[in-house]
Order: C-alpha cells, then structure tokens, then sequence
C-alpha cells in the first residue's frame, strides 16, 4: 500500500533476502563478509565458530568470496599452533568500491571507501551553489565522480555504486528531490543529470549522518535521534541500527516541530516552529549579524571570540532544541541524542541551554546529548560507506554483477 | 547493551528465529498457519502456491500441524473440479487460545480468543481500583482468568498465555509495572500476584490497543501513531507493522510533548505538557465538573447534551492534541494517526479542532486522523489476540509444550 517506514532505498542496508535455500546462502556469504569485516583477519575455523556454521559450510562460502575479489588469504598463519595451519582471510583491500558524493549549499564532494571502510579517493570543489540552476552543478559533480573513479581504479578498485546526499527532502524513488530550498530545487530527478553509469541512489543528508554515526561512531548507540543543520534544522531517527523513513520518505523533520505555537509564522505554514529559534537565519537575525556565505562559520567565529550576543542567540536556540527535543524524546524514548553536521561545531554554545532545558522537561529520565565525532564529514562518509556496506549485505549481488 | 526498541515481549509476533534449517522450518510452520488463517479454507496445492514452496514440503508441514491441533481437515473438496480432490484445511476452533486481560481504572476484564480470532469466553468486573492496593485487585483478576480459562475449556480449548494490559509504564521484562499513577502502583512485579500458571506478559494499554488495531482494523495501516487516553494520554507508534518500544520500553508518551513551554506545570516535572490540556482531569477542570468515578462517560454525556462549557474544554483538548501532532507527524511521518481507547468517544467533539489546527501547521502533507473502531475493546482484544498470534508466529513451540 505504502512504502516501509524503514529503509526501502536500493542500497538500504539489512533488508531481507527471500527465505530459500539460495536466500539462506546469501545471507550466509553476508556474514562471512560481516564477521571478517568486522573481527578479521580470521581463519576458516574461527568465521565458522563467530556465526554458527560447520567449517565445510563456511569453506564454500569462503571460496565463493575468494573467486570473486571480496575476501583475500593473507597466506598460513603462523606456525608453533597446534593442528593444521589455517590460512587468515582479510576483506579485500582491491575489488568494489562506494562512491559517496554530497551537494552542500556551499560546496561539492565526493570519496571512494573500500570494503575495508578506507577512504582512497576524495576530491572537494568550494563555492556555493545556492540559487545556481541544477544543471551546472550536477555537471560539476559527474566531472568530480569521474575524477575519484578515476583514481580509485588506480589503486586496484571499481565502483559498485554511486550515492548522492542532499540538503532536502527526496522521494522514495531516491533519486527525485522533492524540495531542497536552500539550493532552490524542486521535484529534480537527479538520474538524468548524473550520467556517471553508475547505479544511483540520493538521500537526505541528515539520514546518510545518521547511518555515517550508526556505522562509524565510537559506541555509537543503535538508537538514536540524529540532528543536524545547514540552514534548516535536519533530523534522522535510528531504531534498531535502521533509519526510519516515514511513509513518504520525510520522517526525521524536527525543524517543523512547534516549539511556541504562537511564535512566529514558518514558510512551512506553521508557527513557532524550531527552525525559528535554531535555524542560521534566526541565529543571525537573533545576533544581529547579517548572512554571508559560511554562516555557521561566522557564528563560530563569533562565539569563540566571546561575542555576547551570538553567544546569547545561540543560547536561545539551545533551549528551543531542548523543547523540541523533549517532545522527541517523550515520543520515541532514544538512547542518546547526537548533534551531527554543522551543528557539532556549535555544540559548545548550544548544549548547555539544551541539556538544561530537556533535563528540566524529562525530570528522571534524561537522555544523553552527545556530539558527534565525524562533524560535517558525516553526509559524505555515510553516502559512501552505505554503498560498500550494500556489498558487505550481499556479496551474491555483485558477484552476479562483477 | 540495551533492548531494541521494536518489540521484545514474549509474546512479540514477528520475532526472528534461528537461521538454520530447524529455523527455516518453523518459520514455514509459522507460514503455513497465516496462510490458512488469513484466507482460510486453502488447500495444500493453495497453500503451496501462496507460499512458494512445494507441494510435497507443504504436506509435510501441514500434517504436523494436524497432529499437534493447530489445523484441522474439512475433508475432501466438493467433486466436479478437474484432478484429485484437494481437502480443505482450516485453522482449528479448538486448541490453543490466547488469555488476554485489562486492568482499568475503573474495571477488570478477561477474554479468550481462539487461533481464529474468535473471542469465546469474557468475563468482565466493574468497580474503582482507584487507591486500591494491588493484592485483592489482582487477585479478583486471578479469579476472573480462572473463569475464563475453564470456560473455555469446555469448547476444547487450551490457555497458551495470558497478556496483561495495564494503564502504566512497563518494564522491559514484561512483568513489572514501573509506575501507574492512575492505580497508585509503583515498581510492581505482576507475576508472583498472577499465579494462574500461564506463561505471563503485562503491557501498556496503549500499545495492546495498537497492536489491536493494527491486527482487526479495517484497512489497517501499518505505520501509524495510536493516541488513547484514560487519565493520562497514552500513545503507541506502530512502524511497518510493529510497535515500537523504545530504549526502556517507554516510546509513545504523548502525553508529555509540550504544547506551551511556559504552560502549567505538570507532575512529570516539565511545564505545558499536552497532558496539561487534554488529560481527563484538565478538560474537567476546563468545563467546571468536579470528576466522578466515569469521567470520560461524563463528558461524552454532557457534550453530547450540548453543553457549551464541556464542549468548549472539549475543543481546546483538541487544539493542544494538534499542536503535538504536529510534531510527532513530522518526526515519525505516519501514514495515520488513530484515535482510540477513551478518546474514541470523544472524537466529534475533539475532531474538529484537532484537525484544524494539524492542517494549518503541516499544509500540503497532512495526515489524516481516524477514530479506531475497537474503541475501549482494543487493548483487552490486543492482550488476547498477541498470545493467539504467537502461537501462529512459531507454531512449532506450542507443539513442543503442547
């Protein structure tokens, strides 16, 4: 009727494989690549004992992932052990590749990363792209994903797939920008534009910020509440390790969430929405400051050089992130809270307010506010990383492809 | 390191058996059984094409579940169809059934529904447990499953479970009430005050009426927000069909999203929360009445007489439950939100207001509000029906008890 509210992009991580037995040998190849991914290099004997499976079982699989480029023997283990040397399998460090690219209001980037979670290959393009038509941009960043390729074939690699962040809301076709006001696009299929061969997928920022947390944060919690800022105030939910869309792909928008229901009118159509007390603009407006280019960059000048007044609206913005937060806590009882993206560099000045107010609201039962340690690289890390891990997920796939 | 936030009750339909072939049997066990109850009488050739597997491995699995009493045979079809007559299986009217009960403010009350869905025994006793001490209410509840469980007894049925629906917050173990202010209880483990000798799982009203709804709605969503109310406001997020939880088991308290920051302060430590406008006990206070045991009869009556102060209390709960809808359609983008429990009474008087107030605020994507038709029934029906349909998710359990 409706599309899961869960991950239904191509390269969603964790979706089902049909219950068969060719299903069941999927599954199965993912969690060799899994286990080694995750604790390798191993032997034949030790995958077979972290995932359940007899040593024969995971021999096959093992030689399967050989054969096609995603698991390398780093030769006879050392000898001095008891019983037949094993060989140690390590996830290959050549083979496929994912390729992430983000499309910042004021930038353009795109990084390769090896099933390894290796970066190999980057490649930045600085200049904004607020109110330029979509055409040009799109050209510059196909001519950018070129260049990584490029260099990563160099090293031995060929990309597996291309993902796309985006500043705005995408459909669950993912790859049609529904709105990304900050660019000044609507309803753009962004396939056409981007003929780089590669199969696509394009998603909100914030939901690839979040999943760069899930899979790259230290502890990070498997749910969470992610909140970032360009110049709207962007959300992505975690539960159980997996973004939650929302019906139609827009779940996760804490910007529009009534923090005053009398305050100000949003061009959302509400009123005293967030983004009227946290986002740039009302931050600027607040402190007087007028918008530039990096506006999150004048505001953490300005905070850092003790300038009263942004530091007083940045203060403000805090306590309504706490209200707003509140209710999201409430609704959704997360383990932790992460500030990602641009706001992570504002975190010194906005968590005091924040954590004063969400504690003040949630008497007993405050939940954790943290900072994430990836900051702005998140987006792009996470594009990437989601198209390697789509490979770790089903490695038959690519075989198939390969 | 903590619980997942979907479901991790016992009686949790959907969870995730081993990967194994022992697991791949139950699972098409489990198949099998919601094959035949949803569009029941099948045959095994229909079985087999519904389920994709062969006709000769849905024989055999159907036979076990003859044997242990959860199919049973119609007997061969009517002749005049081309080929060997298939018989006509059916799930079985006797056997397991599933012990649901609902401890109210102001009732208790026991069912039993059968494999089929069908309720076959009830027993129901009216009377405040307001301030009453736990011993003698949960022993007059003991006392009714008692009843109900030899009631249904003498159709040929077995108790499989008892799910417990408390108005309150729950414990990850599914046994300890971790505080029902309604009732005065505080950390209280049910089970030792249960002895009825059937596996137990107690729960929040909300979420057994969620699930209810999802399960015996009409046209059901699978993603939708369950709003429900005694005294307090209760809520439930259902996500792709399964409800979730929360870190500690907590997800869902609408109630305490803040609806004016600076409002009235609220017992849970915070100030204007929607509880503060739309509990029981403001919307009395609102239209004057001094409460008495029904208060929510109380109001559906004078409203429905016409009375313009309790219709006035009646449409300002409605603004404030639009105000926090607002946020949490935004966070979660349901397809529905689904009035229910006590507040499916209210709901003309309610209704107007709330949407309005829910367009304004999310023009363009608003999402429509339902009035659940199980009404107060859902969460004694949702207890019931989550042990009924545990024994469909993994059949094989019963049989090995049964």
């Amino acid at each position: 009727m409706t599309a899961p509210l869960h991950e239904a992009h191509p390269t969603s991580p964790g979706r089902r494989l049909p219950d068969t037995q060719a299903g069941m040998r999927r599954r199965n190849l993912a969690r060799v690549m899994h286990a080694v991914g995750a604790d390798g290099p191993l032997s034949r004997a030790a995958i077979a004992s972290r995932i359940g499976l007899t040593r024969a079982a995971v021999s096959t699989l093992v030689d399967e992932l050989i054969r096609t480029g995603l698991l390398e023997e780093l030769g006879p283990e050392r000898p001095g052990r008891v019983g037949r040397p094993g060989s140690a399998l390590t996830v290959s460090g050549r083979g496929p590749a994912g390729i992430g690219a983000e499309i910042g209001v004021d930038h353009l980037a795109v990084c390769a990363v090896d099933l390894r979670g290796e970066v190999r290959a980057r490649a930045v393009r600085h200049g904004t792209n607020r109110g330029r038509p979509a055409e040009p941009v799109l050209e510059e960043l196909t001519a950018l994903v070129g260049q990584v390729v490029a260099e990563a074939e160099r090293e031995g690699l060929w990309a597996a797939g291309l993902a796309v962040a985006v500043p705005g809301l995408v459909a669950p076709d993912a790859r049609t920008v529904v709105r990304a006001p900050n660019l000044g696009w609507r309803e753009l299929d962004l396939a056409p534009l981007l003929p780089t061969g590669l199969p696509l997928t394009v998603d909100n920022e914030a939901n690839f910020g979040s999943l760069a947390e899930l899979w790259l944060g230290d502890d990070a919690p498997r749910n969470f509440l992610h909140v970032s800022a360009e110049i709207g105030i962007g959300g992505a939910l975690v539960v159980d390790g997996r973004l939650l869309r929302g019906t139609r792909g827009f779940a996760g928008e804490l910007g529009h969430v009534p923090v005053r229901p009398e305050g100000p009118a949003c061009v959302c159509g509400g009123r005293g929405c967030l983004e009227q007390y946290a986002g740039e603009e009302a931050v600027l407006r607040a402190a007087g400051l007028e918008p530039r280019e990096d506006r999150v960059g004048l505001l953490g000048e300005r905070a850092a050089a003790g300038d009263a007044e942004v530091r007083r609206a940045l203060r403000g913005a805090g306590t309504a992130l706490g209200i707003a937060l509140t209710g999201a806590v409430n609704l959704l009882d997360p383990e932790a809270v992460v500030l990602g993206g641009a706001l992570s560099g504002l975190a010194p000045w906005l968590l005091p307010s924040l954590e004063q107010e969400l504690e003040r609201r949630t008497a007993g039962s405050a939940c954790p506010v943290t900072v994430s340690r990836l900051g702005p690289q998140g987006p792009l890390l996470g594009a990437a990383h989601s198209v390697a891990r789509a490979v770790l997920d089903d490695p038959a796939a690519v075989a198939e492809r390969g």
